[in-house]
């Protein structure tokens, strides 16, 4: 009927595939039938030639049907889902879901592990001694029923036809396209089953898509995506040119999600985890103000219930690093610049982060930010501690973070939140 | 040193790649070090974002330099070869090689097999009884010295980073790619160690490239090619709307050939041949006007050699046919139009040609035509006629042909030799 090679053509010369070639070469491709060659050439093609809404639409829906997928319908609460497109610094998952969870909401997350400059949410929840990441459908559903809030890996079962299709990309220099984007990750959350999507998709230097507008468009596609479903999606779109908050690394963003369940925490961590909660109870029918459950330590009662839930000790000390070292400020002035790219590449060389699938990541790695751009500084002043398990990579995450920084006279900070898009 | 990801990156967002890049890239390659899904997004990459000249001279030399080169420099006489790009009813290299080589140059014609609807040279010569394609380089290099033509089969051991890439291309539709077409035909036609090179780059329906621009294109950057690899190179630019002569097949293909051996044969089928040996001819440092080697045998003899020295017996009959149909002229007039690439895929239903890698052809399958556009003809006229050897696939012939002929008041036949770029 079909063949990979016309469906590349056709791609290639710039016409649009039907839902059918779509869904014929997704199928053939997850069965071993087209080659990884073929994948790799159409998904080339993609990158020039674009895929059009219709297009979009039958690759994600190819992708979600390739699995299993999950129905949260009958646990007689709703249920909503949260996805970052990734940052430096980016704890937010950690203290968003038991807040949210607090409300009587489900809250499954299924989440990655980290791979390159932006940490993993299930590297730093592994920081807790005990904490399992690695949960049976049927313990997913019952804590989700019982203590609202799972932080848990997303199960090979789940589109695997993405995972394949990611991984092609990954090595292929295929993976920034909007629509191929757009579809992987929307095909991962659609088949968790959620009645509510927030998204929190990232732009600058420590994002993924660094120009603004194409992170708009990224989000506006999947909402538009994620409402096709019957998904009630909201995007925010957020400002990804300094780490959030004042930790980057494993257990030290733990440290902080604990600051801010507990009531404080740096202010960008908690603006963002309140906007993206509002949105979440929006979407579940909930009328509260989510700042209530962080100032009466509901927020951290529901954390708690949660890391034990998944064999965690809340009450556990965490890990420390062994050696540490410090960035002092290099002139007296305004902090401008902290690049976050750079700082999440330092945490990354330190040791936070893997370098191929499958490798271990320390614990107690990490930057912590004495200083963030606003910050007057004086020269000679800690601006950074780096923390490693393995001393002999501090000279080289110093030698990365040597541009990170500027200094001027003045400074605006630009506001965190850039748009809501629903 | 290199990545893959990084070479198909820096090609992808449209920069040059180095000499060093290429060259790592191709050895990866062949060594297979890197993979096919990272080379088919490479060469799609280049589909899209094109070749420099430095890149196509590090490509070719990179392809040329993975396996043997012949040279033949210790023969005693100059050696000339050709390439086409392929057209249908194209025998041209086997009354061209006899008559060259009449001359006292020797013309080592290292061809391939047919696949789709252009015929393969091999498969035409090998409907000879007893003709042998494969011989080991000693025999080349003797029958070279003795007779001067050989036709046999390209060794593996010949470009085969390009051989691998061409058969990737294939499966991925990156095979319409000018830089990447240039530069597989110029390793291999280097490979082989000529001083001379005729290039007949074919446009038109029938052809490969059926947009004149881009054979023109591709003809100047061949030429160029050649020459700085100091080899002495010339293109002809010819037109592919038509077939070739007045059969299109295997064993009838080869029965013309002797026609044009013995001083007859289509006009435009000795137009050619003759236009290619003077190129040739002039490129070998002979003054001669090969017409007469034609006229008085000399190039009969010297192709009844060369069938000999490869096995075949020169009086043998070839085969024909158990089955034939005939195709009468629908109308009344002038004929205007007998497309090419119709009358091949016709050819190649009947079973001229293969489907797939390794399938034997029939050596009687065919089409003979008896009219070619500028004849006038009378409704029910015979035009062609079907040969092969399996009846059931007459109908689907017949089809094709169809729509493959158009009828009109006048028509003034257009020149073969569209021009010649040296």
């Amino acid at each position: 009927m079909f063949t990979a090679v016309d469906i590349i053509t056709t791609k290639r010369n710039g016409h649009a595939l039907t839902s059918e070639q779509i869904t014929w070469m997704v199928n053939a491709y997850t069965a071993g039938e087209v080659s990884d060659e073929q994948f790799a050439a159409l998904a080339m093609a993609i990158y020039f030639q674009g895929l059009n809404d219709n297009e979009i639409f039958a690759l994600t829906t190819a992708m979600l049907n390739s699995g299993v997928t999950l129905n949260f319908s009958d646990l007689g609460k709703p249920t909503a889902d949260k996805h970052s497109t990734g940052g430096v610094g980016d704890k937010i998952t950690l203290p968003l879901t038991p807040l949210v969870a607090s409300f009587g909401v489900a809250v499954p997350q299924l989440s990655g592990r980290g791979l390159g400059h932006t940490g993993g949410t299930l590297d730093k929840l592994e920081s807790i001694p005990g904490f399992t990441v690695d949960l049976t459908e049927a313990h997913i559903r019952n804590q989700l029923r019982t203590v609202g809030g799972v932080i848990c890996a997303a199960t090979g079962q789940l589109a695997p036809a993405d995972k394949k299709i990611y991984a092609l990309r990954d090595v292929t220099a295929t993976v920034d396209s909007m629509p191929l984007i757009a579809s992987s990750i929307m095909s991962k959350k659609l088949a968790e089953g959620t009645d509510t999507l927030v998204l929190d998709v990232k732009t600058g230097t420590g994002a993924f898509m660094q120009d603004q507008d194409a992170a708009r468009q990224l989000a506006e596609k999947m909402v538009w995506l994620g409402k096709e479903y019957g998904v009630a999606t909201t995007a925010v779109l957020t400002r990804m040119d300094t780490p959030l908050g004042s930790t980057v690394g494993n257990a030290i963003e733990v440290e902080e999600t604990l600051e801010v369940l507990a009531g404080g925490g740096p202010d960008d961590v908690v603006e963002l985890t309140l906007t993206l909660a509002q949105h979440m109870l929006a979407g579940a029918g909930i009328d509260a103000d989510p700042a209530e459950h962080l100032a009466n330590g509901k927020a951290m009662d529901a954390w708690r219930a949660m890391v034990a839930a998944q064999f965690g000790d809340p009450d556990a000390p965490l890990p420390t690093a062994p050696h540490e070292h410090t960035v002092v400020a290099p002139e007296t002035g305004v902090l401008t610049r902290m690049d976050a790219r750079a700082v999440g590449e330092a945490a990354w060389r330190l040791g936070a982060g893997r370098q191929f699938q499958g490798q271990p990541v320390q614990a107690t790695a990490g930057i912590r930010l004495h200083a963030k751009p606003g910050d007057r500084i004086t020269t000679g002043q800690p601006l950074m501690t780096l923390y490693t398990e393995t001393e002999d990579r501090i000279p080289a995450a110093q030698e990365l973070l040597e541009s990170a920084l500027e200094v001027a006279e003045t400074f605006r900070t630009p506001d965190l939140i850039i748009d809501v898009i629903d």
